[in-house]
């Protein structure tokens, strides 16, 4: 039997399955940590991601047949970047490993564990992009009829991340914030499990990607973790994996969560600025940062929260920083993520340079997605291509060549 | 002190570093094993790939800062397509999942490693697609010089998957397969390692995935494995990762490898059904699997060597059939690849259908690169997407589903 919490009402008894809120007052509900603390053990040697930390997660088994190798990321030292921003060490979290090129995957695959283990045969999100591609993959993988519900306007490319896998493709005129709760109450009356944003399943997935972190860097927590924030789910999924840690006595000290938005759509960032203890939704937001442009976050008052009660920090950064730093982790290091993953190496080097972080300091970045999912991004054609004959290739390339050769 | 072997000629003494040819007779060279048969092991718990396996590869070492985590893939079983093909087991190898998205990054990151090591400050590569973009994402990992010669009429979207990672990028005028040798010819006098499809470091680097099948498979080898088949570089890297187990005598019998061409440009395989040692160059070729359409492998006679003597197969798809097989993949098990990689599936429903493997068989399809990669050619919107207002959206989609709800 599952216990969920609030984290401003406690414990709720009787959660509706439908529904990611509690029902007195409206924020996110979470799973609460079952069993006595210091009794959970990591199976370090399990292949699957999920396996390794079941005694962590709301599963008693994994049925395999429903993964795609979720998880297993690598967490790759900076070492091009890292010593330019002055920190002892960076490293990232690479999640554009996943099988549909985003993080969104680790949370689908257990709320899709969860859904077939309830007997659901159907399920649904509301998505304009990783999130429905994820779902949708994970449907066609489980044999569930998948209902992606889309925003009107959502490109071409995105269509066919997720329409590939058969899922029926929906695109809903109106508002996007109310079809977030919609779907939940149609999903309830026609039997569809929508796993959106802040499923609390769907935020246990996200928690193993915490502790492979802990794991990579040798059983400790890093000082600094930066992510991406848009609807709230992952950086709390991500800090409730070291609030198991630290609950087991793996971890001496909770690390310093820094979440990310684009300025031009930081509803969160303004409120933590502002010192307010609930956010203003947004009327209109401006960035090409797509997957974390939410006007409206539904974990937003949660994140707010948790994230003072850590004495973590908000940021947010310009679309021509998170672009310059894109092209950064690509040149630098080899790693070609979306502009919102590259958020967080922008957002480092602002606290670098206010000198919030400093030579003592060790940060984990944690790249979201895979920048072949927005090509779009960065522009038509940035790439400086030269022309040669093959007859003339020798002199020509030569010419390249610092003048010694 | 590496050393090398021709299929055709034996061991090769003075093998010139900038060529992977024999001098005598023009064919691949591949590195000899070496060492007392019996006493290579497996490091089961290494974290990363080429450090697993350290012991069946060149290399004293392992430098973790040139890795972009690449390996590690999952081995997924095929639950709705499998049983289809009335095998008793059939297996994906989604090596879509590696840093760039393809299986190059395994023998990118070898031939890095070796390149390094032996104090190169530039590499290259001639491609048009997937080892443009791995060549490009490692040189900038390890802060080498990099230099893509690509194919005139390469697609922006190629050029954009590699330029993102700063190399030089040099658009070729003239014969491709001329290019490939001049390459050669001209890094050894530049000082420039061009890792090109069948350099013999980057096949060290695809035997890897061969360890990994085996391992994941309880330590044994399947029956069958289908690879497709270009250059022929991964699929003699595949082949020898077993000649190995064999070798250490880890597996009693050796799999029945299959290669699979577009029939749009199939060399290999017409020779093969003709029963001729060596190759016609094609004048012409005709497919939409680009990254497969090569008129003149440059391993392509040592493919038809080693195939024959290991009584293997060549099989040739056509592109209905391996865009169907595709789509199957993405609706029935959530894989979404690239059209070259899905020939594996067409292969082994046409195998099937002949009666060459049967219901006591198992086979490994390896899935060579993500479909994202090659958004153009699902083609340009072929997905089914109703549009639903919020205010009838639960009427609307009762009628989508069976009347009995």
């Amino acid at each position: 039997m599952d216990a969920f919490v609030c984290l401003a009402c406690g414990p709720v008894d009787d959660r509706d399955p439908f529904s990611p809120f509690c029902h007195g007052c409206r924020e996110p509900l979470f799973m609460a940590p079952t069993g006595r603390p210091g009794r959970r053990a990591i199976r370090e040697h399990a292949e699957s991601a999920l396996e390794r930390f079941l005694e962590f997660l709301p599963l008693s088994s994994i049925d395999r047949k429903l993964s795609l190798g979720e998880g297993n990321t690598p967490l790759l030292s900076l070492n091009c970047l890292g010593p330019k921003t002055g920190l002892s060490a960076v490293f990232a979290k690479n999640e554009a490993q996943n099988p549909t090129g985003s993080f969104k995957d680790r949370g689908t695959a257990l709320a899709v564990q969860k859904a077939v283990a309830s007997g659901f045969k159907r399920i649904g999100t509301v998505s304009t992009g990783n999130m429905a591609a994820s779902t949708a993959a994970y449907g066609a993988r489980a044999g569930l009829e998948t209902f992606v519900l889309l925003k009107e306007g959502t490109s071409a490319a995105a269509v066919q991340a997720s329409g590939i896998y058969g899922p029926h493709l929906i695109t809903v005129d109106g508002d996007y914030g109310t079809l977030f709760h919609r779907s939940l109450e149609i999903g309830k009356r026609l039997g569809i499990s929508f796993m959106n944003s802040i499923d609390p399943f769907r935020m246990e997935g996200y928690k193993v990607t915490g502790y492979e972190i802990f794991l990579q860097l040798g059983r400790r927590a890093p000082r600094f973790i930066l992510v991406p924030l848009s609807s709230g789910g992952h950086l709390l999924g991500l800090m409730r994996a070291f609030e198991d840690l630290e609950r087991e006595g793996m971890i001496p000290v909770f690390p310093t969560f820094v979440g990310v938005q684009a300025q031009g759509c930081s509803p969160l960032v303004r409120a933590f600025e502002a010192g307010r203890p609930t956010y203003e939704r947004l009327k209109e937001t401006r960035t090409i940062a797509h997957a974390i442009s939410n006007p409206a976050p539904p974990a937003g008052n949660a994140v707010l929260r948790v994230i003072r009660a850590r004495a973590g920090r908000l940021i947010a950064v310009s679309d021509e920083e998170m672009l310059e730093a894109q092209r950064e982790l690509s040149v630098g290091e080899g790693l070609f993520c979306q502009p919102e993953s590259a958020t967080t190496l922008a957002a480092l080097k602002k606290l670098a340079g206010s000198g919030v972080v400093g030579p003592a300091d060790e940060a984990v970045l944690v790249l979201t997605g895979n920048g072949l999912k927005t090509p779009q991004a960065i522009g038509p054609s940035p790439f400086r291509t030269r022309r040669m004959s093959l007859a003339n290739l020798e002199s020509e390339l030569r010419c390249l060549l610092p003048s010694k050769m």
